[in-house]
């Protein structure tokens, strides 16, 4: 006798660029699969800040029609509601976490207490501080249930899977390094291009940046380091270097000291011209070296550090090669020492990262069966 | 209630580099999960074609003494005995086959049949003619069981996994490409390298690297791009591309045609500098254009043609940047379409190969129960 697969129930919290474009594809999986004959998922509830549907009855949502549906409800539902419905859930349930929202982040020990799996892109529960995520680990463990968020580093890349596979079978982390913003990326590779001198300003990339929307509305949000601050927490913390927060270590801001307290985003862009020859001596330094200048994320495994830092790079290495705002990763390893294993791509996208998320949700799906249901 | 995890029974077929090594890594796989109290792999049994050792009530095998248990009988122990033993098991069970053996690899739907999960690193099975290679793909599929081969293309690089990931989240594959081989690479890199003039000849590199012991015995074994023709078989097979034979398709050969009737390899050698000014042309003729040769395997979906070329890369290029023996690998997509996802790293070697093989017994470990096992 074998143990069948089986449909499972889910509930998509966030109905943003992410969870709008994640609900597509779900209705694209769930096409397949029904050509095939293999499970496939129920998307039983919709919830944002404005709006929410519950399918009382478990009965799929007709993806076609999620908006209006999403619409005839005010308000979001409250987690407390959702954890009751997927608790009673009579398939095995996954809570999907579109936001970027705290709240909804420190709720997981709950779900996963009542054996509901999570997938998320949501960086904010695996960069909280050490306590709430080892709380987090601790839960998860007990509960049996899964916890995956490929999306939250690099979107779509296969990073945090490789990293979890090349310790499962016994490789050793010696060190994790790469380039994680998809805006700084942009940002370095025009300003310090490989193989000819960088002529164009700072503050000029960072307006043609902004403009085209590849910066946050502030782009002092990007310039702070922060995300990258977040997203080598996360992967220290998987390749074994404990870490308090992600301000506990340091961070390279390329915010100048004096514009931190710019009112606003045009008081601030109108203030960056002014740093650009302080910048531009970076690069010179650099340049004098055959070098590029890159502004780079590391946990170092060895010496149990880690940081964020603006770093120069030989013509010839990966980084200095990096193309647009793709992500690149080097995992050096025991037995990837001579030369790292690297992966590069882009890391940030609407449909990237949904793919990262319905990634994770396939992989769960692969591991329940009927008898993970809650309800069960 | 949960639907437990459970050990798995495992039958290893070949000792030799890669089954010895493997068998080390499920040994200290075994000692973390004892300490994590999680399912661990009963080695069962043991065979190579000078020996072989069978756990008869399935209790497992102390993997500290294989070397000698495995010497108690002389000669193979026979596929139908192995598949009849593993039918019985009282656990799921999982077939491993670290060998090259064509008659080992056209078992596998047998052991399917009788929910037994395969994992290996052998590329026969992949890369026969389709009328084998599709009647393997739908014993997969009827038998609900599992088969893995992630090592038979980049060893431990996460190559098929992220192709066959990319295709279940829904992305399009247009374009597969990559430098396959890591005997080739090295040639290649040294040959031709990025950022200088190659001077030294095409045959003195060969013989360098025969020497230490980075090609085949015989170099033609390399040379003739087979080992590149049945990966790029492999690769086509999953993105969508019918391939008949990995002889099917145009396959550059980098053996001079005079040299393919040399008795052996020391004459092959022997011959081998006559054509080096005929190698020095197309590497003249790159240089003018500032380009590096590379051996590229590709399979393009759109077009549905797959073929292994020499072609000529600009400096800036991925390719054209490989370092020693690394392996690259670039998937076009429709989601990664401006800019392939690109994974590099070693492709060969004893530890990371094992390693790939593992984390395939890894992942079907994590998705069979109790109930899956061949006698339930
Ligand atoms: N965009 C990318 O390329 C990318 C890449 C990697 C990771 N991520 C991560 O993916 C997540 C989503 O990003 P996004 O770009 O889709 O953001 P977004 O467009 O701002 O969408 C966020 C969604 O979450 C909802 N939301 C916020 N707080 C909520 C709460 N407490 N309860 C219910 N719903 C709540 C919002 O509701 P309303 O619609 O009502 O405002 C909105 O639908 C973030 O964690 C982000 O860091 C994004
Ligand atoms: N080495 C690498 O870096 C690498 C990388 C990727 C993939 N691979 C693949 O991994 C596989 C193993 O490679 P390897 O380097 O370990 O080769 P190997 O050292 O030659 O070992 C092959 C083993 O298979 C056994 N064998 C052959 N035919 C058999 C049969 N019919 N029944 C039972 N046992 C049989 C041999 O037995 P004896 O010991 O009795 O001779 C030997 O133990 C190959 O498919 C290879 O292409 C290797």
């Amino acid at each position: 006798m074998t143990a069948e697969r089986t449909n499972v129930n889910v509930a998509i919290i966030g109905t943003g660029t992410i969870g709008s474009e994640l609900l597509n594809q779900i209705k694209d999986f769930n096409i397949k699969a029904s050509q095939n004959g293999t499970p496939s998922f129920n998307v039983v509830a919709i919830t944002s800040t404005r709006g929410y549907y519950i399918s009382k009855d478990y009965k799929p949502i007709d993806l076609t029609q999620w908006r209006s549906l999403h619409a005839q409800n005010q308000g979001a539902l409250s987690i407390d509601i959702l954890l009751d419905f997927l608790s009673n859930s009579p398939l095995p349930a996954i809570m999907v976490d579109n936001t970027s929202s705290e709240l909804v982040a420190y709720s997981y020990p709950k779900f996963l207490s009542k054996k509901i799996s999570i997938a998320t892109p949501n960086k904010k529960a695996f960069s909280a501080n050490a306590e709430v995520y080892n709380s987090l680990v601790e839960a998860t463990k007990r509960s049996g249930a899964h916890l995956m968020h490929e999306a939250s580093v690099g979107a779509g890349l296969p990073i945090i899977s490789t990293l979890k596979e090349l310790i499962a079978t016994g490789d050793e982390i010696l060190k994790v390094e790469g380039i994680f913003s998809g805006t700084l990326s942009y940002i370095f590779n025009v300003w310090s291009p490989n193989g000819k001198k960088g002529t164009a300003s700072f503050s000029d990339i960072v307006k043609i940046a902004k403009e085209n929307g590849y910066t946050e509305p502030d782009p002092r949000d990007d310039l702070n380091g922060m995300d990258v601050a977040r997203k080598v927490t996360i992967l220290s913390r998987i390749a074994g270097v404990q870490v308090e927060s992600p301000s506990s270590f340091p961070v390279k801001s390329l915010i100048p000291k004096p514009l931190e307290s710019a009112a606003n985003a045009d008081e601030f862009m109108a203030g960056l011209p002014n740093y650009d020859t302080e910048f531009a001596k970076i690069r010179e330094e650099a340049d004098k070296e055959g070098k590029v200048v890159r502004f780079v994320g590391e946990a170092d495994v060895v010496n149990k550090s880690t940081l964020v830092k603006l770093e120069k790079y030989d013509a010839s290495h990966p980084f200095a090669n990096l193309q647009s705002s793709d992500n690149i990763i080097a995992f050096t390893t025991k037995r990837y020492q001579a030369r790292p294993l690297v992966i590069i791509g882009a890391g940030a996208g609407p449909a990237v990262t949904a793919a990262g998320v319905l990634g994770d949700m396939i992989k769960i799906m692969s591991q329940v069966r009927t008898r993970d249901a809650p309800s069960a």
